[in-house]
């Protein structure tokens, strides 16, 4: 009997390494190393534990020794983003990416550590806004310790920041590791302003081409997304053609409202819950859903 | 080149040591304790083991030692309360929460396992309630071990008791584990009745002042969120006004409806998908989204 | 003081072990063994290295050598599946399930590994075709590595194999790992087209008795749900009812559109967001929200 | 080069696949499962935390509680030795033990569960002997909780009461556990008084058909062992012939003494250390090794 | 059946809950928290990667952030020193040692902190001790990176310090870990110079009150211990009495030499393998064992 | 408060940071990478699974697949020896190893996998002599699964080939794991024949320079050891000089013996226990200890 098994076992096998199909070729990643999911997930960690000292990470340092404890995380950060901007390029070279800067991972890796008070002022700006916005919330650290949008805005900031220093698949590696946790997904190609508010978060996605202003607020299940998009004389769809909204300063979207295509939000605008919104609206609009069609229930439970 | 990474890195730390910054001074958490994820997981694990015995946990016992086994768990859940709460009252006060009953530790603990039975009894309801209202249910032991909806709410109602015995932070920790793995987000404030069922439930939010009847059911996306709110004397969102829905017993509400503000659902209504609902509804009501426009498609793919 | 401590306890495990209520009596789960989840999210991990052999698991091998990684990972995932479904049936014996196949399990896992390698065949026409559709996807290598879509889509392919080979519970626990993990909740019994892609997906629900066509793209929040359902004659939810929609070839379905019952979506259709449909569809139809009510905002923030 | 490199390995695993040596044919084991090391390992743990509860394992309860923290244990600890009795039997079976009772697995657990408050008392007599005897120990608790030759005792009776049960292999790994951890190997088949006491420990060596009186001590070092032995008419050694020492109530034998072969040591006898003893002592004797030759050293440093 | 079993577990929990032998009373540890082994451990890591940065715990930082590599260990190392002297105080208290200083576990600790540098210092000289003594040792790195001798010294001489700042038990847990790693039985009591060499060291016993003075080499299995002790009036050992040898600078100790009782072995003195001295040798003295008594061998294998 | 401790810390951080002391200066490592120990005890481990496939790692796989077993335990030790030896001539490099060849780490590894073979018969030698020698051993079976000896010899066997192969540093780190674990102390330079026994083995040591021939057995704390050694022209002890003693084939050692010196036992000889040799012992010898000094025992306990 263990013989018959094997037997459909190498069967399977033999199908299963040949791999002659060329379609399925790329299923297959025989040559270089992949980034480490393991690493990246410590890197983020670690940048966690140096924006907001205290709150995660090693337990609470006294302030006196803070910069012993900022060194060490500071510098693991830096060697373990350098060994992975090595590992990434080497992957992207087989899977054709535009060209990238000559920079060394060295360079890449210190450029992004030299970004990390600017990276902590921004999201301090929105910490505030959810503070000065939400009546659930109770203190500034039950935020940063509790509410998802911040890590999703942490792992969105820190990944949007890579992205600009042209480090492939990384970025959308972070971005993915906060979009399984909070259900907020937000491409790393989009820029977003300061006291940016998320509430809630589930469902919530931002588009890679989205720019967003100042002092937004979005919530559950907002979709800021392309709608059809232009093929390339290929026949594949064009990369990097700018198809998603652009939300200005002060506008607030309701739960699962839709924005779609390169339209533009005015500013102090209200998008309601649900809407389908595919053309510009005007600063200072509101926009709702048609009233609901109300009946009285007669005809047994449901719909 | 090892000194100038150093020097990098050196400036970077002296930066991000200052917090000089008064208005980021709270990202840094300094002096007390915070209440433990790691230690909180395990309570809600023993909670789960508790409640649904041989499902979650060590693997089934007998029947006749299951007091050993419960004796056990209660011991451990007790005392990681015990330490988690005293952790968390000082973490509350560096961080203004509202007036504490001076009762100890060990009390409310003590007060929170004496509930135990209670919270079986009513997440009972809630299996039921899921049982007779999916086809897709096989049978309870499927719903106990699989089905997201009674996590969320298993964590919930702990939740809940949590909050009324006024513990800090804690219900909003636990309420959040649960809305990471199911993408249901619960404020421990919200009161729900027996015989809840939430399907499939990601992305369903309920506000912190609900009030939920019995034998309700809600769908995937459901928000019974808040609108606008008052601002108190000094311009901040004034705390602990009911804000968020009233659902009366029997309701039904389909995926992605939007119930906004201290509005009452009266009994026995159906609210259909992806609405938007600002008003009262009242009881045997059914309320749906104005007809689709229909169109033929002849202009390319896509909207 | 302890002695009163180990009082209340007392008294609470004396209340939690009898289960003498009747209805509550099936959240114990006193006599077999069920599935593991740990060596279930191992058979999960084996799989996906399988499938995408070098991006999962272990690291890349050179592919000399693949059939001798295979062969292990093959073997270990057919030792863990003759174990699991085992326990699963032992499990079922107990919750009613309906009239299984008297197959062993090694004859089950078997035919489970057999198709194999038309699973991996059907999951490379669902990577091509995000990368068709998705103008930021990158590479093939980054929509395996990154996109939750796939990781829903081979919980979802081999879970539906499994319920099609009769076991019971396990394809559920694997559709709720990825539900989990991505927000992407298809039940096991949906029965799925190729070139398949979700986009996003979080909030996505796809019912049981689904029926989805070749080259079908939805987007995140949609629901393909059910109405009411059928009482059967002791008032319970008739089980194995066609409930859930139909949808043709070509269809495109954006994000949190709602539709639900027994209905036909037809070929090349395009239904917009936020949508609610109970009704069949026409091939080459567009489907879309009202347009939203826009008033100018005078009124202060909010709604 | 891959290619060249799978070459050689290649040919290696052909060669290590074969087994066409008939004489190292048993280094590979195929058919029947092993004991597992991680449980029996786990089943010592739980041994030492029902013998000394509060010193390992779970932290200390209250003795009110502690009837439940021992029913868990004993529970588990029962449910290990059945499963790993089964497995260990199945192994035997191909290794050719003599003769074992048909007892179940189940009643072989149970009656070496029936042993704890025995075993409890007896090592309690070696824990007393040890504090009587040695002036650095400051309490029973840093008896039972630092030093080896509790670990080595504990397992060594535990291991000899499964010996005397009909379990085969098992109680010699048990014994190779705490041999590797203290440097005492004591064989499983050794019988040993009450009071017994070790000190420091390592090298000791105590053989399988050795007899220990009470209130003995040893020191590092020493050897109970065989000298020559028979061999039967196959020109094997003969098995299960008595052919270690005798040793009686009271004696003491010094660091590195060698005590060889079928011999007995009177009671109250003293052996100095690093004598070779091949012949019996009388009761209340001295043996000191001769004095060392002592010369003036003038040559050079060492020897 | 399952009724049955829980029969004779129900029975040996009751004995073993009970402990009404007085003597065995001492087996259950009921109120305070002991040392926790594992953070012991963490400290001894700490502890080597801070005497030896570099070749323990994190890899290799450059030498220009060594300090805020130091940094963060001397803190988290001083911060489990604090809470393990804490329990065992607690410890201690409820089992009888003799009069501890009155100083807080924070001042312990500092005082154990400000000895770090010489700890390295005196370390550094074991190194070059054994560099300079072992013809198969071929760099410094090598000796510190493997060699078990300076793993045991290096947890002797932080013990030592332990000890006589006054700190219980934790000492003796410390020489407990490396004894069951390297074999080396040094009880923290004991005196050790400079340039203090053991080779392989594997049985190698050191007593409570041994005096070593400077470049001293010893070899495997050699005891420096005592013989029998004095009785206090109530007949049990009386402690803190010298009891062990003196062994003056330069001396060289062979393998499995005994050395017991107060005795001096005068400087610069060789003691031969496997000798038993119990009285004073002089300086410049050489020890050896009597001649072998040897025969030509014609009966036969063995002895 | 914090502010002193920080005070006491940052004065031990300054000392420990400068290593201004030139002897110390070793004790910190900078540069380069060390190899891992936790890969080196991986890479043991795989060795051991290939050797006797079933008893350690992966559970038994039936022998129809056990060539895709091994296929992958030989890739990965050989990628893990790749890496390791790579790290470890960098290591070495800074720490004045003798000549290395230039061989590539590729094929040195290759070179190590392709003795594997040869490694395994060897080693199924020893099993057979452990097995023909020791009347306790009930079946091969148990002696590879249990017996120390085995795993010091797979140990040994395998960090002699790779020294032979001009591996610095790691043979040593592998001596020493199975070292820690089993107390045999056998330097990789030893050169030891087949069917060779040790029994129990704790406290064995065999010097870098031995040379055993076949069937030899050696119990339990004998020393192959040095005696003094000549120091090279800078006073450094010379490097590479015989200084073991050479053991012919069918010698029989028993415990505690002391061998010092480039002498040569010759074959079929017996040495009886804790005797001291530091001459030449013909063939067909038997060495014994003077007979112990008998006295009657009237003076009280002890010595």
């Amino acid at each position: 009997m263990e013989t018959k098994s094997a037997g459909f076992i190498e069967d399977t096998i033999r199908h299963l390494s040949r791999f002659d199909n060329a379609e399925c070729r790329q299923l297959f990643h025989e040559e270089n190393q992949l980034p480490s999911i393991e690493r990246l997930r410590e890197a983020v960690e670690l940048l966690r534990s140096i924006i907001f000292p205290g709150y995660f990470g090693e337990p609470a340092a006294p302030h006196s020794s803070l910069h012993h404890f900022l060194g060490v995380q500071v510098e693991k950060l830096y060697g373990i983003l350098v060994q992975q901007i090595r590992n990434v390029r080497h992957f992207d070279s087989i899977v054709n990416l535009n060209g990238l800067p000559a920079e060394s991972a060295e360079d890449t890796a210190r450029r992004f550590i030299e970004t990390l008070p600017e990276l902590r002022r921004i999201l301090c700006t929105d910490v505030n806004a959810i503070y000065n916005g939400d009546p659930a919330a109770r203190s500034h650290g039950e935020i940063v310790f509790c509410y998802p949008s911040i890590r999703a805005m942490t792992n969105h900031r820190a990944a949007h920041t890579l992205l600009k220093l042209g480090v492939p698949l990384i970025p959308r590696i972070i971005s993915e590791m906060s979009h399984s946790e909070t259900g907020i997904d937000i491409h790393p190609g989009a820029s977003i302003g300061e006291y940016f508010c998320i509430d809630h978060g589930t469902g919530v996605v931002i588009g890679e081409t989205c720019i967003i202003g100042n002092n937004v607020r979005i919530y559950q299940g907002v979709t800021l997304g392309a709608k059809k998009f232009e093929l390339d004389k290929d026949g594949n769809p064009a990369k990097n053609i700018p198809r998603h909204p652009i939300i200005k300063d002060n506008v607030v979207i309701y739960s699962n409202a839709n924005i779609l295509g390169r339209i533009t939000i005015g500013k102090n605008s209200v998008i309601g819950g649900s809407v389908w919104i595919t053309r510009d609206v005007p600063s200072y609009s509101r926009m709702l859903q048609q009233k609901a069609v109300e009946s009285s229930f007669t005809d047994g439970l449901g719909i």
